[in-house]
């Protein structure tokens, strides 16, 4: 297991810097004081592909040697580092194939295609993702970028939090989603070594609890297919991201769906922010318990915008 | 006819500062690539109330000397200016109340009375906005603070130019929504001392086209009444908006109620960010016409994002 430190979180930093946005934290004083804290919101959503995928998917593909790069890379992904994968092998002028399951969202296909990437669909099974891929990888020869087992991957997420912690300075907490544990990998070890005093929370919807269960097992209990409007948490833990989530992070909030949903729609009223439903968790959990966070400075990382608009979830509870 | 110079914008943008966000510029390479010119916004949908309208506002109301502020402010809007004005009186601690056309959007009446304002509200037609915000003047007192025939008001709003000036860099081109001309009037007031060959357009729909016909008659032509998505684009230019309009503003723009619901769909999308249908004009206009700013660096003004989830045009189209 190749662990990544620090000094990868800074090489990937001056290696993506050319093919990402360093997006803005923002606030909102209304969010304070519906939440009697100070809320920092890193906005990934208006990253490159609509996700901060772009950054670890950026720092792998621009890492591999020409020979390595030569027959492309592939993937297996629900969509968002589908989609950074995508843009950073166009970016490098390299072929790339993604395995998506059957229920990805609309918006993220066709951002693939958009990019110039080729899909190919599965059933929504960890299982069925990794059988599709095995058979794609001995097909075209293309180099393996794991969504979140990857330590360049993880090494190019860590740049999110060296970010944040540039633009917000010291915080109290930091709360992420997790779902196969990159990003918040990611952040610990971006601040592990910036900020050791500043608390790591994961958050997750209790519908897809898998991080959580496995925080208070002490041992990965991995979920399977797990059915949650916010389709970006679907993934569990692996053994690279179990090495910083168990070491690092204080715990993982658990929301329910409506809980995400309400606070998906305050970040698009009150913020001005499209953000799927995948990035409205970490909000959720401090909309559920303030007083956890009570006069806190929070930075919190808004993952992505990639929603469908035909398919908002208020239009379906209306 | 107390016209506004550079050093007032200077002033306001000293005023407002500890009040109003510094908003972000943000660019997309997608949209780049869609035009053939490279596009700058400024994201005043990420402002203060969800609008460029609290730097105007804002800088009206910390002008007031106390006695001036003891009866509070008063004003008519279809909105925005109403959910600023509000706000920068709660942050002065004074009172305020809004004359609003019946037709008004929920979410900006619900954002006035969040901030503490009273509404009261008219006929959708500026006749009764006028006459009615006068009877309210003469009961209680309150200062009138006119949407955009004001000089402090358009101070005020120079001071998004100012930032953008700044924060981009020198601009071929600027595009602004008009409805009664603050904002562009103030556009030109900081771009015509700061960046004098920046070619400054207006953008409006075709259903509301009074700063279209006025400038090419060259004298105010009023609309009455207009009926258009763009409902922050009703109003008409005035004496003080026109001095700026008629000298400085090289064209107005007009594009279809199709075209403004097509521009406003592709930021959503593509830049993540919830705007209001009066901030696609400017998109719509570049997307009707791309040869005409071809190669170009265009600034656009994002001008608010007080939008009506419940009520999204592409529900009704679809």
């Amino acid at each position: 297991m190749n662990i990544p430190g620090f000094p990868d979180a800074q090489a990937a930093a001056r290696r993506i810097a050319r093919w990402t946005h360093r997006t803005p934290v923002l606030t909102s004083s209304t969010l304070d004081r519906l939440t009697g804290a100070r809320l920092l919101f890193k906005c990934e959503n208006l990253q490159k592909a609509g996700a901060f995928k772009a950054r670890g998917a950026t720092n792998a593909v621009f890492t591999l040697d020409d020979a390595q790069a030569a027959h492309g890379v592939v993937t297996h992904s629900s969509g968002n580092h589908a989609l950074a994968l995508a843009r950073a092998a166009h970016c490098r002028g390299i072929p790339c194939t993604v395995v998506m399951p059957e229920n990805a969202n609309a918006a993220k296909r066709q951002g693939v295609a958009r990019y110039g990437g080729q899909v190919i669909s599965c059933a929504p099974t960890l299982r069925a993702r990794e059988q599709t891929l095995q058979a794609l990888v001995a097909r075209t020869g293309g180099h393996f970028v794991h969504p979140y087992d990857d330590s360049r991957v993880i090494a190019g997420q860590a740049t999110c939090a060296l970010e944040l912690h540039e633009q917000a300075g010291p915080l109290d907490t930091v709360i992420a989603p997790v779902s196969g544990g990159g990003l918040i990998s990611g952040t610990a070890l971006a601040l592990g070594e910036l900020a050791p005093a500043t608390r790591i929370y994961g958050a997750e919807p209790a519908n897809a609890d898998d991080a959580h269960r496995s925080l208070h097992a002490g041992h990965i209990i991995p979920g399977d297919a797990p059915e949650t409007i916010a389709d970006g948490l679907r993934a569990s833990l692996s053994p690279l991201t179990w090495h910083f989530v168990s070491r690092q992070v204080a715990d993982v909030l658990l929301v329910t769906e409506a809980e995400i949903i309400t606070a998906m729609r305050r970040i698009w009223e009150i913020m001005k922010l499209v953000v799927e439903p995948s990035s409205a968790v970490a909000l959720a959990a401090v909309l559920k318990a303030p007083e956890r966070f009570h006069g806190q400075r929070v930075g919190l990382i808004l993952t992505g915008g990639n929603v469908d608009l035909d398919a908002l979830p208020w239009r379906m509870t209306l």
